[in-house]
């Protein structure tokens, strides 16, 4: 294998061959979406891992060389590092070395972009690579790409969040079972939501890493995550709780960060448990959610919410910003090639298909079926006979103190069954004589939608 | 001025002339940000209106080319065309005429998008010139970013929302105040939040334009929007909220779609008034608040919320497209220039700066204040004049029952105050010889943060 990157004689150039350090949970989740669903234009050609034996893995392709030796990395072919190994030193060193030779770079490593963000940015600029770090800032949640992309054009004046999922889930834990905070922590860590020594989580330390990459995403303020002003969670006590819930409140971890009003240069930021409303988005985070609120001096307020934190999540946001240096590059060859290609055929694309689709309306769901009848006795043995000719299950029978039986209001609900069974029964129904308006019905959705 | 686009000899190359079709209430906003803030690289030239002598304002640049001709627009040197006239004829037909001839276009038109989407993106592709529509579904809230960026390597399953804010606005109306639809709607009118003929959106075709676009980016389901059931808003009465919140629910106008699990290309789409559960995300859309909802196969669920229309969010989303235009236009630049530069200072960048700034954690909020306290008599006239004596106001003091006066806690919560001075109030009581463990503050937020 030839010591210099290029020329290539024996690969695609259309194929960008993508180095994985680190495979642990995050790493582990990267290389399944790497092999399961690869971006187009990208290819897993390696995986480093200290402990490499321990590791390795049948699922993915016998093309990709497993190695504990950084420096077979840096000696093949690579277009793009994927750095999820954590820690700020080896780390930090394989990420300008990586970007040092024009090799673009994925991180997910709050650490280090915390610290040396800016320092990692110029230095990806001046060699021609890229560096992305979407999944170093609440997980699943795709707030940077937000930032940079959709809300690129406003000027952003506060941000406010729950950025660390163990925390959220330690406070919900205490809120909603009275537990000490001590009980609550070593559930985390029994569940495994809370690491064996949890000081970075608990003391701020992971919020304010993620909150000074936020200011300078979101902000454009430059700040050391050591000068952000963190408390500790375990100023909270259960009785705190109690008390919270009195002034319509619960606590939760925030961070927060917002240019003075007043004087230019100053921002305030801390990480520190707080008191919420209960009415307040930051309240409604349960678990090991993560929040980021965005005050827009255009646009008002947006809100964002996902998993935080896991293998799942993150690596989403990590293999997403693969894809986007992958359409990138692509879009740059198909400008600097030596020809340029002018129909659409011709040109590569990084971009997924999209299929044609057969659409129909019938989600099962339970439903809501609201009646408005002239009262007489047998109405509800009518319905309920034709719900069962329909083999459609009533769940409950709803009647409000009502002023007249002459329009008389009342609602059935049934189970889930398919549209089509439902509007046959209702059509029956509909025949019978005593409806005052025609019966009305409304799905049931349970969560987000679909029932 | 020369009639064709190309060679340019008086113009700067690296900047992009911007040519603003319409000038409503987004058109003024996106005139706005233009002038106010403009994306690097980036320069509003032309304003297009039919009546321009009634809109003509005195804010824009004086080198902005005002005209009521659109010939004017394709005769001059323009490299972005921004469309925000709506309709599906004339303003189909101008953005089909700049991508023609390869410019860019950026549109908020979701009937033009959810209509002739693949084929406009196709002729962009074709022409080498970009498409964007983050606009064109859910104002402010940036979808379709996340969904190309930070979410694009997942499999999104299912996509549900609330993506009409009149709809929106009229139930959350009727449901806070018992109103019956009618009135609902006159008030909407009254305040602005619907329109004179209200049919496009309480029948749920405006909602239905954008789900289609969603499942497209979302679900990539090519889906023509006639082929999404809808159910009008004049369904719901005003009994049914009472009949819903018997039930745990509310009603919403929900806009949903999912692949069938198990028939490969039958996608399940509706856009219908639906029960939703008070703890759902979609309970929590209040006013003509949008929200959106994602299921990932890898990230799990992730939610987006914020003002679904109104100039100033729709404003934010076009010309953050516009901007990403320029970045992306700026890096084809780089790479395709006859020298490729390697230092940093010699290459254009998009991207705003990031400022270095003094940080302080003080942000100006009401506290509570836990005490836990050997109980005897004088304790709280104690606290209360050493607040008195640093100026600090007492909102309230609150006392569960205890089991025992040896540990006693009791809160007391503050009106907002520097927290210097709250500090030093503290450290005074703190000397006080009556606490069992010492004082512990934290600050109260309302809404989203900072209070």
């Amino acid at each position: 294998m030839a010591n210099s990157r290029m020329p290539a004689h024996t690969r695609d150039p259309a194929v960008l061959r993508t180095a994985l350090l680190g495979f642990g949970t995050v790493g582990q989740s990267v290389a399944r979406i790497l092999t399961e669903q690869p971006p187009p234009g990208v290819r897993l050609t390696h995986i480093f891992n200290r402990r490499i034996d321990e590791k390795r893995v049948g699922w993915v392709s016998p093309d990709v060389r497993w190695t504990a030796d950084i420096e077979d990395v840096f000696a093949d072919e690579v277009d793009i590092v994927v750095e999820v190994v954590g820690g700020v030193a080896d780390a930090g060193q394989w990420v300008r070395r990586a970007l040092s030779s024009g090799r673009s770079v994925v991180t997910a490593n709050k650490q280090l972009i915390a610290h040396h963000g800016a320092e990692l940015i110029a230095l990806a600029e001046q060699h021609g690579g890229e560096l992305r770090f979407e999944g170093s800032v609440a997980g699943g949640i795709p707030i940077l790409s937000a930032l940079r992309d959709g809300l690129g054009a406003d000027r952003i004046s506060r941000v406010a969040g729950i950025l660390n999922g163990t925390c959220n889930f330690i406070l919900t834990s205490m809120e909603s079972r009275g537990a000490a905070f001590a009980d609550a922590l070593a559930d985390a860590q029994a569940l495994g939501f809370a690491e064996a020594d949890p000081t970075d989580d608990v003391e701020g330390f992971d919020a304010r890493a993620k909150l000074a990459i936020l200011c300078a995403t979101a902000l454009r303020a430059q700040v050391a995550p050591e000068r952000i002003a963190t408390r500790p969670l375990t100023l909270v006590d259960a009785v705190d709780f109690a008390h919270a819930r009195q002034l319509g409140c619960t606590i939760r971890q925030v961070s927060q960060a917002a240019w003075d009003t007043g004087t230019p240069d100053v921002l305030h930021a801390s990480v520190r448990p707080s008191l919420v409303s209960r009415q307040s988005p930051l309240a409604r985070a349960g678990g090991s959610q993560n929040i980021v609120l965005l005050q827009g001096q255009y646009g008002g307020e947006t809100a964002f919410s996902g998993s935080g934190a896991g293998g799942g999540p993150t690596s989403v946001a990590v293999v997403s910003d693969v894809a986007a240096i992958a359409r990138q590059r692509q879009r740059v060859a198909v400008a600097a090639g030596p020809a340029r290609c002018d129909d659409v055929g011709a040109r590569p694309t990084a971009t997924a298909a999209v299929l044609p689709a057969r659409v129909t309306g019938e989600f099962v769901t339970p439903h809501y079926l609201r009646f408005i009848v002239k009262d007489r006795p047998g109405i509800i043995a009518a319905i309920a006979g034709a719900m069962e000719r329909h083999g459609i299950n009533i769940d409950a029978v709803l009647q409000l103190p009502a002023d007249s039986k002459d329009a008389l209001p009342f609602v059935v609900t049934v189970e889930a069954c398919p549209p089509a069974v439902l509007a046959a029964a209702i059509a029956d129904i509909g025949e019978l004589d005593f409806h005052v308006r025609p019966p009305v019905d409304l799905p049931i959705l349970s969560g987000g939608g679909q029932s």
